[in-house]
């Protein structure tokens, strides 16, 4: 049965989704009984769902990255006969012909209002808000979810990583541990939004116009008679463009082989750009290796280092003044290494940003949402939401949630967050180019306090709720108890 | 630039890949540039290069998942002519004609051996032998690792929580959490082999065949008046399938419309499948749900739970006689969350396996290769390698890597774990279902030490070097030294 889709055309579109006729089939099961439900009992509310964050794993701010995988998902999204057919034959009956046209036919006809991927964002505040008809936004939820999720959590700490690298390359080197191929292709992506200079995986280059880089692996040395055989070799193939790997049998030796030939490849006009470093001790070696290099006269080689890299172990090896060029960061930057190897404290490598509704409307009447159950952490903010935010002297002073059309305290000049995207279904918002949102990522972390971009002891960014909010959550709290009922 | 991908017409294959024409740039750069330095210096040396695990980031054994994906991506491995311009573009002028035309031809004309996706399998132990031209089969690493031990990793977290479980089902819920699109829906395979019941993804139902299920979200009942007449409607909807999400507002409330639910269902013929819990103590809320559910005559309505559950809480949960009937495990499960949950030590979400030069065939003659550094952590284990495992009354005693063409101790029964899976390039392995696989693994499970399968204490399974490896590791110990002269 499986075997039917091998037969379709099925197409891939930029944004790394299937874009085939199904794309939509890329949610959770609930959603559909869901919708059936809500299509069988006529319920075509509007409603307003929010997706925010309620805590941050790791650090005390968020870098928002997916969402043009979002909208390209929300433009796209069908399901198409053949699979309303699959499901027909496979669902134990739940669902009817109305339910499969609806699916067959459906057009996403509401707003979408979100802050642009690049944007620093903290705990609770809304980063998308979709308002539309029930029946339809719930369909959305788990590939918004999805994506957002994994792509916020790999900008994040992609910037914790490139600046504790202060101004050094940092380059992703992620790919075989990523948790499958659109994790590597994405997940280059967020990296190069939160401001590493490079990924090692070409696709990611072909797609994104990311710049890809590479050096050489054990294996090539192995495979040689000797090491120094093996870099002639290389530096013939590349001569402006080689960096040697130096670690394969001793590390030191390998360095003194790289002197070897940096001073054959200035005989004929060039220069030996760097050697690379993956075992060991990477202070002790930097110091030994650049030693060996500058008495060479290799002044001009650089090192680079990988090897379990991430912000803490960077940090420490910077303030120890190891004299390291470049950083090529694998396995904790492309999971999203929620903790803090040295102390080896910390969370599971996801971020946990949800979906939520916040605002059904009745008739004129928008009617706030607000989930409180026994356990107070699952609590969400009610009302659909806006998110101010206030700058002094290039600086983020403070923020405020408040509701869509309230205004923040106007002793100050603040700036809302969320902007349109798709008005009545037309997308309005001209994405921008993954240059010019690392531009702005820049800037946004610039803008960010020294205090909140700690890597320990990160102080935690000011966010009020206003006046409006703190209100509806003492009314709604009585009248959800009533509700339950 | 990025935008000339669109145009074309690219498909995607059952096993999740992009399947243009270009799915060979999945792949990191220094493989293209190892390649071309290959190329250019005629290497067209035979080697091998094994994939195994040097150390299991949680528990005593893996299950070996990943296999199909990675064999498909060999046998369709190209770059179109389209691509070698992009790179000729974009890579500094790294390549030449010579090398575009060997990448546009690229066939793949070596031997691969592998242990079936479900083995168990142990650190150091090859799961799986390529056999091919250095300059060709360098070219796999990236794609081969990516899914090897992201599937790996998934399938092994899997079946540790299904066997925490009991017997009791276990959902896959971690759409919303994984790593981008193909996390989700090969995570959802990998659970599947692993022994997970079913999933919430629809699409993995679509693309695998696996079962797909669901209950309801929050949502549902805060877009109703009242949480009863969300309950109805649902139920009026699938009177034979509803599970009803009871803590939106009051747990224990929400068991007793539940009640009232039930109740009429039974008027109408039929019985209430279930309630969820999502939010809570567990342990407290399923014991006094159940007595709700028993008192008002609901004795066969299940409770299922979830809420950032793992094989760790699931078994404290069981130990402790929660009475809940089945688990939706999402996050942990889906990130393959390498740490214990209650006491929070542990290591990052990836499966740090590797692809290493074994062999290299020099005229008539195999010389084994091992990569031994300073960090002797990193060592590997030379030769074209087997696994032999030995059984006894159904239960696995010890396994033995040998070298290709060595027998272990003739004393007990042995039988090899690596299959012919490709030979001289041709593919001759008739891939299990998944259902087969999944079956396979329960085996594997079942045949594996009591004391290797533990949550907490895991005992370590005896896997011995056969004599020809020792020999082979002190010769070349000293040799490699030679070589880096």
């Amino acid at each position: 049965m499986s075997g039917s889709l091998n037969d379709d055309d099925k197409k891939m579109s930029r944004s790394g989704l299937i874009n085939f006729n199904s794309i939509g089939l890329f949610l959770d099961y609930y959603e559909l009984t869901m919708a059936k439900a809500d299509l069988d009992h006529k319920n075509f509310n509007i409603i307003t769902e929010n997706y925010y964050v309620r805590k941050i794993p790791q650090g005390a701010y968020l870098v928002s990255a997916g969402l043009e995988q979002v909208i390209q998902f929300i433009e796209n999204f069908k399901i198409a006969k053949e699979d309303t057919e699959w499901l027909n034959s496979t669902s134990g009956k739940d669902f009817d012909e109305k339910f499969y046209k609806y699916l067959q036919d459906f057009k996403f006809g509401g707003d979408v209002y979100a802050a642009p991927e690049g944007t620093v964002i903290f705990p609770n505040e809304p980063i998308i808000n979709i308002t539309g008809r029930s029946l339809d936004i719930q369909l959305f939820e788990t590939y918004l979810l999805n994506v957002m999720n994994y792509q916020t959590l790999i900008a994040t700490k992609a910037s914790r990583v490139v600046r504790s690298a202060k101004g050094k390359d940092v380059i992703d080197f992620g790919a075989r541990r990523a948790h499958g191929r659109d994790a590597a292709i994405l997940g280059a992506r967020a990296a190069f939004i939160g401001g590493v200079t490079g990924t090692s995986l070409v696709m990611a280059g072909r797609i994104w116009d990311i710049p890809y880089v590479g050096t050489m692996a054990h294996k090539f040395v192995q495979d040689r008679e000797s090491e120094l055989n093996a870099f002639r070799e290389y530096a013939e193939s590349f001569p402006h463009n080689s960096i040697l790997l130096i670690d394969t049998y001793d590390t030191l030796k390998g360095a003194r082989n790289a002197c070897i030939i940096g001073k054959e490849l200035r005989k004929k006009g060039f220069e030996l750009k760097g050697v690379r470093l993956d075992s060991g001790n990477l202070l002790d070696l930097s110091e030994k290796v650049r030693k060996i290099l500058d008495d060479g006269g290799l002044t001009q080689t650089k090192i680079f280092a990988s090897n379990d890299l991430d912000e803490f172990v960077i940090e420490k090896l910077l303030q120890e003044n190891a004299p390291i060029d470049g950083f090529g960061v694998g396995t904790r930057l492309i999971t999203g290494a929620n903790y803090n190897s040295i102390t080896h404290e910390g969370n599971v490598s996801a971020l946990n940003g949800i979906y939520k509704i916040v605002e059904r409307i009745e008739g004129d009447t928008a009617i706030p949402k607000m989930k409180m159950t026994d356990d107070i952490s699952k609590a969400t903010l009610p009302g659909r939401k806006q998110v101010y935010r206030r700058s002094e002297s290039g600086r983020f002073i403070e923020d405020t949630i408040t509701i869509w059309d309230e205004k923040p305290d106007s002793k100050y000049d603040w700036h809302p967050l969320l902007i349109p995207i798709i008005k009545n279904g037309k997308p309005i918002f001209d994405f921008p180019s993954l240059d010019e949102i690392k531009e702005y990522t820049v800037d946004q972390i610039r803008m960010l306090p020294d205090g909140v971009k700690k890597n320990y002891g990160a102080q935690e960014y000011p966010v009020k709720l206003s006046n409006q909010i703190n209100e509806l959550i003492n009314n709604i709290l009585q009248s959800d108890k009533d509700n339950s009922q």
